[in-house]
């Protein structure tokens, strides 16, 4: 069962009295009256991230994906809250110490501050983030308009291509090893978006578990369907440059999750106002797709035109 | 290592530029300003609860013991936030169905509303409940003064020998075991105290570790000590049959921890509006001892003024 259909089958109901919690079918909690904008996300060791052996990185990674869900609704986060759970070994000194440096960076780098958490003795390591921050408004989900553009900030697929060689599955050399493996435990999350966002965008979700699966997440209760272009697909020269050399297909790269970029839709006379507002801030946002009406006639297409086939959406945390 | 000495060593400075966190040293969040007040903890399968053969009760229990930082505080608790992790068996549609019944119970108890959360797989079962309220003050820890009375509510040690029953350490009949098993899942934890609380207290803390570990923990920057008597602390009729009929000793039972009752302390001219607000509301709470000046002389009595030596205060998140 995936997780969302978990949530919608036992817990919807329970939140239906509030109009805040969206009938939990977004990825933040909003309160309107307070302008409360909260997140709650849990990793765990060896689904969430691969292993612990880097643990100022994972952190990172867990901090960067926690508030990014705050940044792509358009709202600052102010506070997090970190619950950790774990054994002595992986919650040793030396890895608190590590944790404790990197948080500070990311505090730093974020203007965002640690406000509480717990700390427990688990043989599971697992974190659970809280993120808050205050905004009168924000991006929902499920707010696209026929005929939209669909957007996407940063570039897609670097995280992948970095799982890839944390996992030994491809070889590349120094310099590309650590860009990828940087770009998998670091994503640049696009905070200077927060402030523009809603000045455009219709509806907007983050890309953490691939790009499709994300997007039908975005409009799941609209009767809407997308056309996406994979040439238009944003990707890094490194990318590029691997794709060509090992004979790669890029589809298989952009939709595969942990990109934690964000994915919008706006109107098509905002085109101008997206064009300035990218150039003027240094944020890379590229129009790949439209918003259509019928909701069973998705599809994403090649450089002529043709429709390609997709064996797999993206990531799920089944059950 | 205590769970609160990994926080100070490792986390404490990360939270230094802020007021609202207390220097991570209270069991809540504030942020003065935005009149927000957050608590957050893990609940871990096998430490934190004993097993989850009642899914429908432990959820209760944690459920209670989360929204219990914040009551003690005098803050009514308006949101929570349940993350989930476990496995297909321990998370089954049985499961499931039945803490979902058992939330829309709490929620319409407690007037507390599901706002978000997440859940996923893991081989190790935990929650992470995030609660939330607003409140224009709050209760601090450590602001004892010298000559409190100290005061509790409600009742010790029922939870306890619930536990024992559970554990199977104890024989009772059908009638008491239900009775001390139910105090352990469903505390009775004091929502009426919340709005009455700060009209005279002076710190305050609830009691999960146990009594003499919160005392300690509640004073903890504080140059003072506690004298406590025994013969005053509250405990149930049902517990003091239990105690006489099997000459088990009061000391034994009412430090024991998973109370969630609130200890705080009181300038001696409170004590008239603290009655009268106990008998007008129906809240128990009992007068069991007195903050005094020298911070390495904390001690408990019995009947004759006899220091009472004690082997254990009670319980901790190990390291």
């Amino acid at each position: 069962m995936h997780e969302f259909q978990l949530i919608k089958n036992y817990f919807q109901k329970l939140s239906k009295k509030s109009s805040s919690a969206l009938n939990l079918n977004d990825d933040v909690f909003f309160d309107k009256k307070n302008k409360l904008v909260v997140s709650v996300d849990t990793y765990i060791d060896g689904i969430h991230f691969i292993d612990f052996k880097k643990p100022d990185l994972v952190i990172k990674k867990i901090i960067r994906s926690s508030i990014s869900d705050l940044i792509c609704k358009g709202v600052q986060p102010k506070y997090y809250f970190v619950s950790c759970s774990g054994n002595k070994k992986k919650l040793s000194k030396l890895n608190l110490s590590k944790i404790s440096k990197s948080l500070n960076q990311e505090q730093n780098k974020y203007k965002i501050l640690l406000s509480g958490g717990d700390t427990v003795f688990s043989n599971k390591l697992s974190f659970t983030i809280t993120s808050i921050g205050f905004a009168n408004s924000i991006v929902y989900r499920n707010k696209a308009k026929i005929n939209d553009d669909i957007y996407v900030s940063g570039n897609l697929g670097d995280s992948y291509l970095g799982l890839l060689v944390l996992r030994n599955k491809i070889k590349l050399n120094h310099f590309l090893s650590k860009y990828f493996t940087n770009q998998y435990f670091m994503p640049n999350i696009q905070l200077k978006l927060t402030a523009q966002i809603k000045k455009f965008a219709n509806t907007s979700i983050d890309i953490s578990d691939g790009l499709l699966t994300d997007l039908d997440k975005m409009i799941n209760v609209q009767k809407l369907s997308y056309k996406l272009h994979l040439e238009d697909m944003p990707i890094s020269k490194n990318l590029k440059k691997i794709l060509d050399l090992k004979k790669l297909s890029k589809i298989n790269f952009i939709s595969k999750g942990d990109d934690y970029q964000v994915l919008f839709t706006a109107s098509k006379n905002k085109r101008g106002i997206i064009k300035r507002i990218s150039s003027d801030n240094g944020i890379k946002l590229t129009k790949i797709g439209l918003i259509q009406r019928d909701s069973s006639k998705s599809l994403i297409v090649d450089h002529k035109n043709r429709k390609i086939n997709l064996k797999n959406k993206g990531f799920f945390h089944k059950f």
